[in-house]
């Protein structure tokens, strides 16, 4: 199974591609759709738009993982959060890609198995899991591998709970 | 001149289509792209998507008046909003159509003459505007009409000042 996780942003969005070969994790890629703000908020939608779909297009990944909601932030940063996330939640679906959403504390905690674990130690131990050496930049696409892994990981649990159920 | 104001929401996104004619305002077509929550978010937004489109195509508005980003309210309205809102944007600068972004303080001040006026009376003058002697139903299409006809106001004032720079 390949997935994606996402790091929602207008100026800086963040894609991690992960797969999972029985119990191993292999990163595939990783990196940033980015936008400078000489672009107005629309162009830079449409950038992202046509950025996320040479993504998909070229990963194929089988499912894509994205922040939920979040409630502790300022409004203007969510309302262009929002905006980057109507377009990601937008270009999956128009892509037949299903969508699973994940608190940060959950990514957090399923990543490094401690729900207080700070940024740096889920950016650490995210680069363990895939064997990557190289202190991964930025942090979005940190973020969003950690992201793709916690995928993968609610993917297997959930499959389990319906064997269980059976 | 065609203006087209959108009145951004993921269950109901208002439109509103107003002419103008040299001083004359004639409305062409008002409503609502709306969808229900038995569908997920990124299902509603594709179908927002695909509802704008239609507009588009078959309206051919020369200009879009959307609000401006907002700051008072609350978190979480804000990235629901803030999602409608990118689909929005997205939609009207892939079909190259121009975008315009007013304030709701710009919009009542413009459409009444008055910062203060209720939001009874900006549908009320909205209304008599138009020559709309129905109630125009529901709110969020009257807002819409009223984004639409400040945009055309708008446009107006900037050829004006235009002129005086030459």
């Amino acid at each position: 199974m390949r997935a994606m996780g996402i790091d929602p942003g207008t100026a800086i969005c963040g894609f991690g591609v992960v797969d999972a070969m029985g119990s191993r994790l292999k990163p595939v890629t990783y990196g940033t759709v980015q936008t400078t703000p000489e672009y107005t908020d629309a162009e830079r939608l449409v950038m992202l738009y046509d950025g996320l779909n040479e993504l998909y297009d070229k990963y194929k990944p089988d499912v894509i993982g994205v922040e939920q909601l979040f409630f502790n932030r300022n409004v203007t940063t969510a309302i262009t959060v929002g905006q980057a996330r109507g377009i990601i939640l937008l270009t999956a679906q128009q892509a037949h890609i299903p969508i699973l959403e994940f608190s940060p504390l959950q990514v957090k905690q399923g990543v490094t198995g401690y729900g207080r674990a700070t940024k740096e130690q889920v950016i650490d131990m995210t680069m363990r899991l895939l064997g990557i050496r190289e202190k991964i930049k930025p942090d979005d696409a940190a973020d969003a591998l950690a992201m793709a892994i916690y995928t993968i990981y609610s993917r297997h649990s959930l499959s389990l709970k319906r064997t269980v159920q059976l």
